[in-house]
């Protein structure tokens, strides 16, 4: 009684839930507020800092000055933006994509995981994540209550020879692989092209992974995150998983208008599967947003609609197949023995030639984060005193696997050729 | 052994996860196909078919001609956004409102209380839902395993005396409200304007509401749904939870810029609260659409700076009070005895007068949704026969309690005069 009487009047206290209660802020609020405050180029989250493609920015003016495309949409996504999609991807996917049943429009490639991942994955089921895995892909994991299960790719230093780095050389182990597999396992997440290893996977290799899926976790259902689909470099192919033979129907692939069109902040994405998955995540999608902005979808749906789209995915490789080049030439002069990539706009430079004194550059931390780990403090102090922002790659490994990437940082290249330029005088410092 | 055998070489099922399985299409998608397919009338779903005020949509294009906002913006909110809507919500709320901590901005008010939702609820906790509610209130709840109990606003007939129905007669009995509360109770929600009753909760009410939270549920969270803040009638005021004494701590407030510019497909929505909470909602969000886009953040902060937005509140209300005027004459006329609403931008029509033939109606039904059903049978009946287009509002009542409203429709007035002409017109061959 006196119990109850002391809980009636204690003042209240808020607690947060707890599958969400050990989200803290991410890296991207310690590197870009860091960038900011020490001037310092920003080649650390990745969005273009140029503009858009002109077709693209008149679209989104003609939709808002026609008028019409201001009010909720369908929920599954906009009727010409899901068309356009089914139009563009068909051929890819080898088949007639259902507009209405097999493609879902999301807040982003962000809300569109979110949304399949948590109409997948119940309290107590495993998935398993290729480390290492964009940050994103864990709070609806653990929101769901789902248990993620790592399997690390290992950059295989025999295949090198003397040869220069090449993200190719970074492999999943079969065994592993199939390793991680129990009766729990629900989902695999697989990422190609690879963020931020830059990994473009061969179709031996993804069909490597669908030979252990069919044979280790039969029912598991397959999210593979395509979104930086278009590009991909020095005439690497890229081979979409949904594909392979008997795939289509547990596959969900995952894109995003943003890094197609250099528009990372209209948040458009869609998930493109077999119409039973996909029924499923629109359901949930209904509760989380309910539809995707309009204006927003009708522009990508007329960006889309362009005769010569084809003709531009192309243009967008080879636009950053240069910048990529410049930026290696940039790392490798100053001393930061990059791993080429073949895909997506990022590379992964080994800052071994830097020595730092114990946790030196841990004390310009805005947010504490990561203070005793190297890849962290390496990123701080190249933005301290070098004027050039990465990201430490640790963010995309798992609690116990911090120290696996401790030298390296991931540099991104989608940025302009003055940002570029800026960046290859100061990282040359380093040499000095 | 055998059985391992045969489970090795099943065919791939899908299971959706069990906390998103009970979710199905939702009410929207059986009325707005419906009514197109019968060209009728649509005041069903509640968006403006009008265009937004010139200077929302000149805010939009210059976004995109100046450039500069097409890439991921701040993850919690747009610097410009958060500091405008501070501006903006500070007098109102009584104090001055951190920008940067206690207010953050989601994908519409739908994700703001995802994120909310999410933040907040355990599975196995309680939260109190006011019935009827709005629809998207139950999917974060299920998700995160939590357990809604219901409170029926109540329709007091006594109070009535002969005089127009009044949304104000819709109460909330105190007994029973403090019985829904429980040791496990963690989250009440609130509606205020009330959607589809269109009640303005009074401050006595609001206050009789905050005295059984501390008395009964002294840890329970707050979520006030503000977004039709700026629709109230008649001279009606707004009150807001979050302002009666000792409730701003535990109390988040959700707007949306759809309902208050006339652009519900932007998708731009806020939560407003204590630092603690916004913070919790906002590590969450990083993981849902990890940011809203950015253009159309610039273009409403750009809308809520123009100096004289007071002004545009008020006549937001004297707009809609026309129409809901225009509305209540021709319900009043077709027999259908109107609830008169003291704010949003619905009216509750009663349909006592109209005799169905059994389940008449079930038949044209699209999804299959509520084929015994009163309310859903007459709402299409008045599709199909008269072509005017409503929402049956069992939709927001729980599985016990579809029979509840079976004599209402609702109606929305948020559509042009062409629309409501149109409307009175089909409406009035009821009494024919
Ligand atoms: C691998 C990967 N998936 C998903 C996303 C999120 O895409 P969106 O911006 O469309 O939400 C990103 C963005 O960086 C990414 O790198
Ligand atoms: C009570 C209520 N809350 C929230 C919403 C969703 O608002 P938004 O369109 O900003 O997501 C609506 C929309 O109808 C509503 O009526």
């Amino acid at each position: 009684m006196i119990r109850n009487t002391i809980k009636r009047f204690m003042t209240y206290t808020f607690k947060p839930s707890k599958q969400t209660s050990s989200f803290g802020p991410s890296v991207w609020l310690e590197f870009s507020p860091l960038a900011i405050k020490y001037d310092s180029v920003n080649l650390g989250q990745g969005f273009p800092n140029f503009e858009p493609p002109k077709f693209v920015k008149d679209a989104m003016i003609k939709t808002i000055e026609v008028g019409g495309f201001n009010q909720y949409t369908r929920s599954p996504g906009h009727l010409r933006l899901v068309k356009a999609l089914s139009s563009v991807y068909s051929p890819y996917f080898d088949r007639e994509l259902n507009p209405m049943t097999e493609i879902m429009v999301g807040v982003g490639a962000s809300e569109s995981l979110f949304a399949a991942i948590s109409s997948i994955v119940n309290k107590g089921d495993e998935v398993i994540l290729i480390e290492p895995f964009f940050d994103i892909y864990i709070g609806p994991i653990l929101m769901a209550g789902g248990i993620p299960k790592f399997v690390t790719l290992k950059e295989d230093s025999e295949s090198i020879n003397g040869a220069p780095r090449s993200s190719k050389n970074w492999k999943i182990n079969k065994e592993e692989l199939a390793a991680a597999f129990s009766d729990k396992t629900k989902l695999i997440i697989i990422n190609n092209p690879h963020n931020p290893v830059g990994k473009v996977y061969s179709k031996e290799e993804l069909q490597e992974i669908a030979d252990v899926v069919v044979k280790h976790g039969p029912n598991t259902t397959v999210i593979s995150d395509e979104v930086y689909e278009w590009m991909t470099f020095d005439g690497v192919k890229h081979h979409r998983f949904a594909t392979l033979p008997g795939m289509w129907d547990r596959t969900i692939t995952i894109g995003s208008a943003g890094k197609t069109f250099s528009i990372t902040g209209w948040k458009v994405g869609w998930c493109i599967g077999p119409a039973n998955i996909i029924g499923a995540i629109a359901n949930t999608h209904q509760y989380i947003p309910f539809s995707v902005p309009t204006p927003t979808q009708e522009a990508v749906a007329i960006a889309l609609e362009q005769p010569n789209i084809k003709e531009y995915f192309v243009e967008l490789a080879t636009m950053y197949q240069k910048k990529r080049d410049t930026l290696l030439n940039t790392l490798t002069q100053a001393g930061l023995d990059p791993v080429i990539p073949e895909g997506t706009y990022f590379i992964m430079g080994d800052t071994s030639s830097i020595k730092l004194q114990g946790d030196q550059g841990k004390d310009t931390s805005i947010t504490g984060m990561g203070l005793h780990l190297r890849d962290w403090n390496i990123a701080r102090y190249l933005t301290t005193e070098y004027g050039v922002t990465t990201i430490p790659p640790s963010a995309f490994y798992c609690d116990d696997h911090q120290k696996i990437p401790e030298n390296f940082v991931r540099f991104t290249f989608c940025k302009d050729d003055v940002t570029l330029q800026r960046a290859h005088s100061n990282l040359l410092k380093l040499k000095k």
